[in-house]
């Protein structure tokens, strides 16, 4: 049964890449990177009931599996090349892993991302995936590159996956049927900002995906930078949807602190300010600047008077 | 607490790697694969109560874990570098986290692997890894190069790991402490067969690690090399706490469909047979010739008159 889901899960993820050299069926798959490039590799997991809701769409659970490993290589500004799966099951479900490996393989298809290993085992549904990507060597984006006077930006916008998490309890009852509906699939399809990684590699100083929250992962860019960072709530890029459906002190919460966003949050040195937003916008992806890297360390972020406003807690933590 | 988990296991396995040009603490790990070699990518997950029972102590399930893999490795004759961890953990607890990370770093450092990368997360416990190696471009063994005429070997012993984890529930009453001890180890401690798999590259025509049961893993070796493979049940190597612990019956049985060994199984011409062993020989590892491949397809077990022996199952499914 085992090899079975994997056939299931290879039939939808069947993409040639040349430097696939063995693909998934022997012990390990043989891959060829480039020379003259550096590989990224990332792993993240997905619990059932911690990152995704009981009842997520077996699809979007796919696309979401991949998305938030792809956003790790984004931060990076690395190219997508290649995804290891791991899928733990309560019982071996041919329309759940059908299902699931159309999500996934869909936006692996989008990224040219080839499938070259996996392991599927009974046991509490959990995903874990591992991706690599290329490059080039010396020029990947890092978060200990923040320079005090660098400008801090933001790509899309901030706090819909957290607004869609609330929607889904009694704590967006009010919010409107067509709203909902926005922000659930910005919670359940994420993102990954590839393009927009790559775009930015020549530019920005420091960089990382929001997926614990903006506050708690620019933290990680102050704190591997040694610097401080301040940001301006009034600034926090919002959607017409998050807009409509939370007032201004819930919307800053879910900003700041909401998590789930997989844009990518960036220091860029103030000359390059232009060419940064003029690169993305090549690209269809917005930018906002938010804020701006101080002596210091932490992050604050600040109100129109300049008074820091509390967050109830600084980012999702998984033992919290 | 999320990263403190990831300190107590980044505290343990610290070791250097020039090939590491970024490790832990960003959203990908930089690495610098060797030019002319191919890269070997596997991933293996262990769930309690599937892969390892409960109770077993963290440090053996931290080896296990990191074990497996580099058995994958090693049936590709891969020189080991680097893993990725992903540890899903009911609740935050220090003790088991700093055992598991004693169990995995101990393994990791004889085999000189760095630690590269991981996410911890809440949730039933569960451990992913995947590991990446260094092989020669075309240099790899793989599962479909066996040939009719070849013989098949395999290293140490089999059965001891199947027998270790009866001798936990009552079928193993009557195993003597002494002996239950031995068995036991294998089953918690397995020997990935990495400088094995290293020497064979030069000889062995296919070849593949026993995880799932002898009888089932070579059978996908008869099936990627479109051929079938004779196995002389008689000839199977058993350690001596097996040989004293039980009746040849219930041997054969754990010996061709326990599984869990993490030998490595090989084919290799008969007029290689000789430097096989030799070289085994050379680095303290013993090789026992168990078949031959012929013409056709699947795996038969024979006995001393040549007649099938039933296996009850064969080999371990997930989800049979």
């Amino acid at each position: 049964m085992e090899f079975d889901l994997i056939d299931v899960i290879r039939a939808r993820c069947d993409l040639a890449r040349a430097d696939v050299v063995l693909g998934i069926g022997d012990d390990a798959a043989l891959l060829a990177p480039p020379p003259g490039h550096e590989l990224a590799v990332s792993t993240d997991a997905l619990v059932e009931g911690v990152h995704f809701p009981r009842g997520t769409a077996p699809r979007d659970v796919g696309w979401k599996a991949l998305a938030v490993n792809l956003s790790d290589l984004a931060a990076m500004g690395a190219t997508p090349a290649w995804a290891l799966l791991t899928l733990i099951l309560p019982q071996a479900d041919a329309a759940f892993v059908g299902d699931f490996a159309e999500g996934f393989s869909e936006l692996a298809a989008a990224h040219h991302v080839a499938l070259v290993g996996g392991d599927t085992t009974r046991g509490p549904l959990a995903i874990g995936v591992t991706v690599h990507g290329f490059v080039p060597a010396s020029c990947a984006l890092r978060r200990d590159g923040a320079r005090i006077g660098d400008l801090v930006f933001v790509t899309g916008t901030l706090g819909d996956a957290a607004a869609g998490l609330r929607c889904l309890d009694a704590r967006g009852a009010d919010v409107a049927d067509d709203v909902r509906a926005v922000l659930v699939e910005r919670l359940d399809r994420p993102t990954p900002r590839v393009a927009a990684g790559l775009a930015l590699r020549e530019h920005a100083s420091a960089c990382i995906d929001v997926s614990d929250g903006l506050v708690a992962d620019l933290g990680h860019v102050a704190k591997r930078s040694s610097v401080g960072i301040e940001l301006d709530a009034r600034a926090l890029p919002a959607s017409p949807a998050l807009l409509a459906a939370f007032d201004e002190d819930a919307r800053i919460v879910l900003q700041a602190a909401g998590g789930d966003d997989y844009e990518l949050a960036f220091t860029v040195a103030p000359e390059r300010a232009g060419d940064v937003q003029r690169d993305l916008a090549r690209i269809g992806c917005g930018a906002t600047r938010i804020g701006r890297v101080v002596e210091g360390d932490g992050v604050r972020l600040l109100d129109g008077e300049g008074r820091d406003i509390a967050l109830p807690r600084a980012g999702w933590e998984h033992f919290a």
